[in-house]
């Protein structure tokens, strides 16, 4: 893993170095928009669509470069990593697409739907106690027996490099935004996106959005060090997990604000990305469009940029 | 309305004409695949997302049509249809588009949520018994009192060359499928479809599709006239209606075959869509696909259009 100034010596070349590496095997998601939200929130707003991205969210950008970064002498070891969301299922599409091994460790307790979208993409899960400790002690032991390489969900420094190419192609859609909203888990879509404004739009604010139910990136974001949650009962699953130490400096260099939103208002942004814009977004997806509403008068007439994150839900549990 | 020799008089000229004259009002809709429903039929399917369209369907296209074919002189006089769907939307934000008074004969027992986005759009309601003589005597009655001109949801002349373009724009990104399968109620989209193939796309079948709870176009298919439904117990419920006498002969003369689905099939094909391709569409949009799945032996490494006509379900009631 790399340490703080490592992240910050990161060019411009590295991005589009990145983006080349990996467009064989995601898709180049299209951007969309709304005239009716348009309208409500007042604002030119510009949806980047990574919910129809391969395996239905950006993640998949970050984990398939992560892979091809790695030499091809280590990477037959294969690659290892803990996630119950997104990342696990990235990784498992994107090492079976690139012919490598994927060790997933998994809580117990994780949904069985999740274990068999990892399983259904090749992954090999490994279940462990439900806790974070547990989680880390079984990758490490995995490692270190297999020779596979460990990749963290959202502070590895190629995962966040790739999930920055969402933000390039968006500024390549749609120069000069004023603001582009995404939201904030992990850290790794904005860090990425924040290093992606940085050499490409320099005029872009990036806007974190964060569930109220779990504020630690804006407690970090104020605090300047890593801050955790206490419980974490959001809809917004996908944005459970705390900053690290690559995304938190990227964070604190290069982004304008982190707006927190309530339950409530989630669920209303949610619902009306799938009635208006006919797109099944998870409610992780829909915290950007909510801090815009909540927010709207700080983005009158000005346009701006949502990365919708993902789009894999549990059809048979909606909150509407 | 016109007859049965006048439909059959459509020229090309026609129908390029009439994708003209809406084009500065309708989308451009995009044409989406997903690799995993390829393998899982056994063909290459491009998905036409009409659920994109304005107002979220096809019907817009139409609706529109019908509205700028009317002379300005008339067309101040306004317009009437009677509809508890689609098209009921469709005509009431194409009127609004255009400047043009639209009434909207409703059944009284229409759900709330359709007579609010009929009004949402500007559209003027106006109740009626629920059967489909009270239905056409309202809107008479209204054409009469007022000069409005009626427009037939589906068998109208306009209406079909307009429902047509949805298949132009995809035979122009998608050149020489071997098929195109759309979902068939009053016959104006598979009209439409028909012709635009006829001229455009020749060696393309058209495939219509049906749930077998209201197969009345499959038997009309068969009979060769219009034939009715004695209950129409189907969650598509934008495919209740029968045909008409200018969809009737479209249909004997240039469809392939109707394939009829299950309601537990449509279902299905609907969660598929859902899940897989991130895309809100309403049940009438996936019986194509249904109809599809059913009937896969017979599409084996055929390249096949499928036109996703609409995407405005009712959030809080879905079938899974």
């Amino acid at each position: 893993m790399s340490t703080t100034s490592e992240i910050l010596t990161i060019t411009q070349e590295d991005l589009l170095d990145c983006h080349s590496l990996i467009k064989p095997y995601v898709h180049r998601t299209p951007v969309m928009s709304s005239r009716l939200i348009d309208a409500m929130v007042g604002a030119q707003i510009f949806f980047k669509c990574e919910n129809f991205q391969r395996m239905g969210a950006y993640k998949m950008r970050g984990a398939t470069h992560a892979i091809l970064k790695i030499p091809e002498e280590k990477r037959i070891h294969g690659v290892v990593t803990h996630s119950s969301g997104n990342f696990a299922q990235a990784l498992a599409l994107a090492s079976q697409t690139l012919g490598v091994k994927a060790h997933i460790v998994m809580p117990s307790n994780a949904p069985t739907v999740k274990k068999d979208a990892v399983k259904a993409y090749g992954g090999i899960i490994v279940e462990c106690e439900p806790t974070l400790e547990a989680r880390i002690t079984t990758a490490q032991n995995i490692a270190n027996e297999t020779g596979a390489v460990f990749l963290h969900p959202s502070n590895d420094v190629n995962v966040i490099l790739g999930q920055g190419t969402a933000c390039m192609e968006l500024i390549e859609d749609h120069p000069a935004l004023d603001y582009i909203i995404v939201p904030v888990g992990g850290g790794g879509l904005i860090g990425g996106t924040a290093l992606a404004t940085h050499y490409f739009s320099q005029g872009t604010k990036v806007v974190g959005a964060e569930p109220f139910e779990v504020d630690d990136a804006y407690r970090s974001f104020h605090s300047g060090k890593i801050e955790t949650n206490e419980t974490t009962n959001t809809i917004a699953d996908g944005l459970k997990t705390i900053l690290g130490t690559n995304t938190l400096p990227l964070i604190l260099k290069y982004v304008d604000r982190i707006i927190r939103v309530e339950e409530s208002e989630i669920i209303s942004a949610m619902k009306l990305i799938w009635e208006r814009m006919k797109l099944v977004v998870e409610p992780s997806s829909a915290v950007a469009l909510a801090a815009l509403i909540r927010d709207k008068k700080d983005f009158q007439n000005a346009t701006v940029g949502i990365i919708l994150s993902g789009g894999n839900v549990d059809l048979t549990n909606l909150p509407f």
